[in-house]
């Protein structure tokens, strides 16, 4: 007999707790990012699910029907069990141990599926590894070429082919996966990472869109010089130019209705008593549409060149990754909201894979479970456990809808 | 035959130095910081110098009469072989190269000290590696408890006493020195930190006074959340309170006629896409006198705080280290000063052995060399080969007159 819901949530729970923040560090190919996966591997193969990986580690487990040839496509439903930097225990593993237990209660209840359905976890959807978000999907679909992944590198300047390598995974075979051609429809669970659904009193609820995002480095330069001796007038401190750009993006986003966050800093040389010589810091930014993001990051890199001609700094900006806006579509999104009973529909300000997918042309929608906090990419991320219970009675309920 | 401060100043400078910048990262213990200790004790003995340590490492070569007991006091005059994070290469080491030429060259003349001579080097200075600036002179003069030095730990959080194991030295034996028994006057030569002298327009000149200076550690706490989807208004952000602290502090020093340097950060969790929920800032402050560096630091915490209530996070500010003002002992600044032929009196912001001597009730005094561009913790920081004889030529002449 397999698990129960909460059986799984407690094993999963258990790996890479950090016991002083209670929060997560689950970096793609890291130990506890393995573990996990390891664990997801066994759930699949005790269920007798028929378990795919591509190059990089993606993994897909079918339950097929019997008349199924072996790669006859079908939904898949899903996501990640990678996570942020201290993070929490739903963003991710949520949809993950969602979708086993859907199966089950399928199962249990004696349905047959027409077509295949699919239980996915995709690797480095948060990034927070090798700084590209949703790094499996998009090379999954092929957004992003094999060589450039291989290249990018964590902040010890390990590159992900040397992390491959290192987790025994040949980097040959990393390219656009078969998996994804096996996709006739993706279907993402996810906790939500608002108060949308407190406000609207509904423990589940049915993705629009995802809003537009950026991730830009901006590289402050002025002169390292003696903290003690240097006139203030003679200085040219990087750190103040930063500092009035982390305000006016704070200041920018809220006139613009919109998001903008400095989380991220690396300071050179980072010593007491040293002007330094270089602060780069890197901007997260999300807006309702493409147009408003876009002036959004030219609002706030105007007020850091300002700041920069007066500080005697030069500052440069980078997009490290930008993602258009994302409308999930709406004929498959009208659907579940029908076959759910009219539960609520939302946008997000976060980043999935299902919005990867959904770019790629695959028919693709995300069902949220409510937060009572809202709160995310934080130890205190929470649901309750009925929310989490009714969020699996719904995604059974759409997967046996669109696989009958 | 002695090296020629040349040849001592080329083999000094080799060690250590970043191929990439062109600075220094020589902390206490490391491997650079120690092969210079290496190579100083090394010209000492060659010179016959009577090499003595303590127990936490710093080292005075004497030079002392025949007649002199073993226990003799004398005039020692060195400084240290340890930089900041990518320094520069005469903050410390020009201090102790120009103390070695110049015995060499009162021996070379024939000169007979009446009193002992010592050549000093002291330990981690600048405090770039345990925070503590000057823990080699504040260790031996008792201002600094050996427990509590024992337990400072470095950014990786290796203690000092684990530092001083792995370094084969018996942490048992670090506490007030011998050394400082011996000191019956401290002279140290450094280059210039500003541009006083260039402004005079005189090779060398002598210190009046050191600001005082104190080291603030202010932690602001926030909560973590999503950068994506957490509205601006639901947010408790410490990165927005630190970025309005490190322009006040500015402003506030400006209007003070003082310093304020934030220099270095801790950021967690640094994650692109997580609002931080902690941001740990160093404040580094000097003024002209203690009164002003305590209304500098209430104006800089007055607008945090403020800051804090606006943003929904918390401000702690822990004082580090304060220093108070040093004012050298007049009757021997001005025998320099007559000495030397009437050179340029200066105050200075930077923090040195010196002061902690001169707090001790030795009587002690500063030489500083031109640096053309003032220009100092940085690989840009320099001092013409022609000032920097005309330093030692000044330091010998201070070391004949003081134990003639």
């Amino acid at each position: 007999m397999s698990e129960s819901f909460e059986q799984m949530w407690s094993a999963l729970a258990a790996i890479g707790k950090d016991p002083e923040t209670g929060g997560y560090s689950r970096g793609g190919w890291t130990p506890a990012e393995r573990e996990s996966t390891a664990w997801f591997a066994d759930q699949c193969t005790t269920r007798g699910l028929e378990l795919e990986s591509d190059g990089l580690g993606n993994l897909v487990a079918w339950w097929a029907p019997a008349s199924a040839s072996a790669s006859e496509r079908g939904v898949v439903t899903g996501s990640h069990l990678d996570s942020v930097l201290d993070g929490g225990a739903f963003d991710g593993p949520l949809g993950v141990v969602s979708a086993l237990a859907a199966v089950d209660r399928l199962r249990k209840a004696g349905f047959q599926p027409s077509v295949p359905i699919g239980v996915a976890a995709f690797v480095e959807e948060e990034g927070s590894r090798f700084g590209m978000p949703c790094l499996g999907s998009r090379v999954a679909v092929g957004a992003l070429d094999a060589a450039k992944a291989l290249a990018l590198e964590d902040r010890s300047g390990v590159s992900l082919r040397a992390a491959l390598e290192s987790s025994g995974t040949d980097p040959s075979r990393v390219g656009p996966s078969p998996l994804v051609d096996r996709m006739s429809t993706f279907v993402e669970l996810h906790v939500e990472q608002g108060r949308g659904l407190v406000e609207d009193g509904a423990a589940v609820g049915v993705a629009s869109s995802i809003w537009p995002h950026g991730r830009f480095r901006f590289t402050f330069t002025g002169e390292a010089n003696h903290a003690g001796t240097t006139l203030m007038s003679d200085r040219h401190d990087p750190m103040l130019t930063y500092a009035m750009t982390a305000l006016a993006a704070n200041k920018q986003a809220r006139l613009a209705g919109a998001r903008a966050t400095f989380g991220r800093l690396s300071v050179e040389p980072n010593g007491t008593n040293a002007i330094p010589s270089q602060v780069v810091a890197w901007l997260d930014a999300r807006a309702p549409d493409d147009a408003k993001l876009q002036s959004l990051l030219q609002a706030i890199t105007r007020q850091a060149i300002e700041r920069a001609e007066r500080d005697g700094t030069a500052v440069e900006v980078v997009a490290e990754s930008v993602s258009p806006i994302v409308d999930f579509q709406p004929g498959l999104r009208d659907r579940l909201v029908d076959v759910l009973g009219g539960v609520p529909v939302l946008p997000t300000g976060a980043g999935h894979d299902a919005g990867i997918f959904s770019a790629a042309g695959i028919p693709t929608a995300m069902l949220f479970v409510r937060n009572p906090t809202g709160v995310s990419h934080s130890p205190a991320e929470n649901a309750e456990l009925d929310d989490c219970l009714q969020g699996v009675e719904a995604l059974a309920t759409v997967l046996e809808d669109l696989t009958r």
